[in-house]
């Protein structure tokens, strides 16, 4: 067990450097050489930790995605009301992209023309994922306000992930618009455009 | 004149087809002489058209502004109501990003890191414009509505850009959602949360 987490830590180690390399050179440009030699390994060691470099790109996704998981969604799970759900995983999403911490993971994990096949669909079907469970809050929380929506729960999801996620494009923390003045205003934008009848 | 005209098709076609094989093979993957080959052109051939392989991801780039510029802004310039103008700017922008034509154009002007230096600042100059112009018609927006915005002009610019951009990363115009059911929806959403009052 012990080992096992040690392992997952190392796993996710090499996926932060991997994609602060991948950020700064391209998935193309990025030789394996360059990674394994970023992350303090030999290029076999590299390979014998993630198999490939298609292999590895799908590791940074889904580690981005785990993220997603323990930093946003295990906290508001136990949230029974629906629309305080919703905005709670708002604020938690606009959070996750907007610290700098995790940046070169979530542009990677936006941009994924370079994986295909198998591994794409598994990234694909995580994100289907999150985007149902944005559907049903979305969903649960037009019936609750018993007007009739002008937005379609899979429109208002896709708007939402467009307002959140296009953040990494243009949001910088040392500009001008703080986080505790963006994140409710966006909170609340996107609460009056969906609860607004028509 | 006529001359002039031939040589700005001819790049426009060069862009076109440049963006799809960038597309395919990624900025780093794709050479000059896959992208010669695919153009009908010899290497030198396309060299002496671009100049470089970076100034021929600018050339793309810029042709996506140019597109944006001829068939958006320039048709919406007259219209001197504010919210109207605004309502056909976004209307406009999401036809530009729907439409499969131009898909790879749109890709590649949204992920742009793969451009460096004074082209780069050229690129961001252009969006910054832009930008600009939806902040300024927000803003007329707000004013005449009289009321309190929840929204600044530029929160509210970066939110439908997100909505609006975000369409290309899921939008299929073979999906269950129409045009003409999703651009009345998004802007009548856009609307709702720009004008409401705190």
């Amino acid at each position: 067990m012990a080992q096992k987490l040690e392992s997952k830590e190392r796993l996710r180690e090499i996926c932060r450097v991997a994609a602060r390399v991948f950020y700064e050179k391209g998935y193309d440009g990025a030789s394996m050489q360059d990674i394994a030699k970023a992350v303090g390994l030999t290029k076999a060691g590299l390979y014998h930790h993630v198999g490939s470099k298609d292999r590895l790109l799908y590791e940074i996704m889904n580690y981005g995605m785990d993220i997603l998981d323990e930093t946003v969604l295990q906290k508001v799970k136990d949230i029974a009301d629906p629309q305080e759900k919703l905005r709670q995983t708002i604020v938690g999403h606009i959070d996750l992209i907007v610290r700098a911490r995790d940046q070169e993971i979530t542009v990677i994990l936006h941009e994924n023309r370079s994986l295909r096949g198998a591994l794409r669909k598994k990234i694909n079907a995580r994100k289907r994922e999150y985007i149902h469970y944005l559907e049903g809050l979305i969903a649960q929380v037009q019936e609750r306000s018993g007007a009739t929506p002008l937005l379609s729960p899979p429109l208002a999801a896709f708007a939402l992930l467009g307002m959140v996620n296009w953040l990494y494009q243009w949001y910088r923390s040392e500009g001008l618009t703080k986080q505790d003045e963006l994140t409710p205003a966006y909170v609340d934008f996107f609460f009056r455009g969906l609860l607004s009848t028509a």
